[in-house]
């Protein structure tokens, strides 16, 4: 059996597993990131948690075909570099070269949201598809797309941004800069900006009820259940995000045609109420009707994602 | 030299041609398709034309490597299969098994958007590139996309219609059925339909004048002609249109990051004064404006792209 390692590098976390060849953790741990020191510090910090997993899953480091790393932003796969990454202040970080001075292992760097993706494609949603998509409805939308088996994210590795499709020429302002990104109706952050929204102008609602008025206890949990609950304030703003998430999805099938679609993040909690709406609207919105198309799915990898696509690379690689 | 027979099959014209292995054409012909008769006629016809153009060009059958068909609709490659085609009336239609039956050599059958797309990629504007796409502005949005230096169609060969993006939710009606389409605003047909509304509200406006008020003779180049020569109109629409294509453009850059995209079809023939407006509002809404970005340019092969990328169908296979 080959063993891998993955690591999920976040603004908050490092996240690090050594990970068989199936996908399954065999152990794993986790350290603070402690973003704002240099790169030099942190990527010490995360040779000496990938050393300590090796040792505490009962290997040494010979034992482990490589390294992989899940990086918010973008990454050059090739060089093993961070080309950009926001969330830790990083530009230009040779990440594989300054690894390997304490891990001397072949290290590979692809966007999180891709090997998410990966994860979801090797062994959990989407395993056994050629073809997928991930994304993943959280503070924003991430994505990962699943070509051949592997991800894919373009010639510079700055694709695969699907939270950024512009769905709504000059709609609602992103942080991206652009106006009408598909994150800004389908986030979690759209369900409760929205939801902010209804329970001020509507304090009967049951979202407002629930938060006993104080609105920054509103999360997408809370607006679900509203509508769960057959609220019709919740309703609304859940018909709208199923509406959006729709139109975003036919795009996806229109351009991609994948095998499969799955749903991740903290909005996909919501399990079958999200995907049989989702699925209802859909289906009425499918170009080619007579053919078949792609299966819709809640993701099932969770948080573990990020550690086991990342140790997938090196298998795919 | 390695030679191949391409194929170009439209509602109206079925085109053929011997192409050598840089996607130079050797010879071509071309035949009304004849649509409506029993497509075993339509393959018979199809099959009398390939021979005549290898004997014409020179050469006997067993001097082809293979043929390439490009369709409209949905392939399926595997089969030579045309899965779909709206506009011949075809559907599940076994192309491959009842050509061989006149011309026997191998047969390769994409969508005629595609292969477009991989002409430019082998020989045209895209050449040299390993990641690109080609969008046709004409009737509608055709585009073929391109990774890795293939064709990319998807799981059921029913992607890459980037003309039916959902660019505006719930926006002008498309004839796929959905709202909002790519192509509802950056096609010839979406500079035609705000070229009359602007020449009856304005009958002032050079796009009036230029038809002398007969509205069916406006064209997509009446329109730009206007704009270039500064009729308010005319501008209106212009920017509009280039607002538009920019906004599926960074789309498609957000989503692909190809090295290159390659603008074709009617509208295209705007050349340098479409480019410049694009290119302009484009650099404005990169997302990740540190790093690299897909280069845009005009396509170069024209018409001629049918055959030649059909042709190649054979080498990259």
């Amino acid at each position: 059996m080959k063993l891998y390692v993955g690591v999920d590098l976040g603004g908050t976390n490092i996240g690090a597993g050594v990970v068989d060849e199936n996908g399954r953790i065999l152990h794993k741990d986790e350290i603070p990131t402690g973003v704002g020191r240099p790169y030099q510090e942190i990527i010490k910090d995360m040779g000496d948690l990938i050393k300590k997993v090796i040792k505490n899953a009962g290997y040494v480091v010979d034992d482990i075909v490589s390294i992989g790393i899940g990086s918010p932003g973008v990454a050059d796969k090739e060089k093993a570099f961070i080309v950009y990454a926001n969330n830790l202040y990083w530009k230009h970080i040779p990440v594989g070269e300054e690894l390997r001075k304490y891990v001397n292992l072949p290290v590979y760097i692809d966007n999180d949201a891709n090997v998410a993706g990966l994860a979801e494609a090797v062994c959990g949603a989407c395993q056994g598809y050629r073809n997928s998509v991930t994304i993943t409805l959280g503070t924003g939308v991430g994505s990962g797309i699943i070509i051949d088996g592997k991800p894919y994210s373009g010639s510079h590795g700055a694709g695969a941004e699907l939270g950024h499709m512009i769905v709504s020429v000059d709609g609602i302002e992103c942080t991206c800069g652009n106006k009408g990104c598909f994150e800004r109706y389908t986030s979690a952050t759209a369900l409760i900006r929205e939801g902010k929204e209804a329970a001020k102008t509507h304090p009967e609602s049951l979202i407002a009820k629930t938060v006993k008025g104080d609105l920054d206890k509103i999360n997408a949990k809370v607006v679900i259940d509203a509508a769960k609950a057959g609220d019709e304030e919740g309703l609304k703003i859940f018909r709208r995000y199923i509406h959006y998430l729709t139109m975003g999805i036919i795009t996806i099938i229109n351009i991609f045609d994948p095998d499969i679609i799955a749903i991740g993040g903290g909005v996909s909690r919501a399990g079958d109420f999200l995907l049989d709406a989702l699925n209802k609207e859909v289906e009425e919105h499918i170009f080619y009707k007579d053919l078949p198309h792609a299966k819709l799915c809640i993701s099932e990898l969770g948080n573990d994602a990020g550690i086991i696509g990342a140790a997938m690379l090196g298998k795919i690689n």
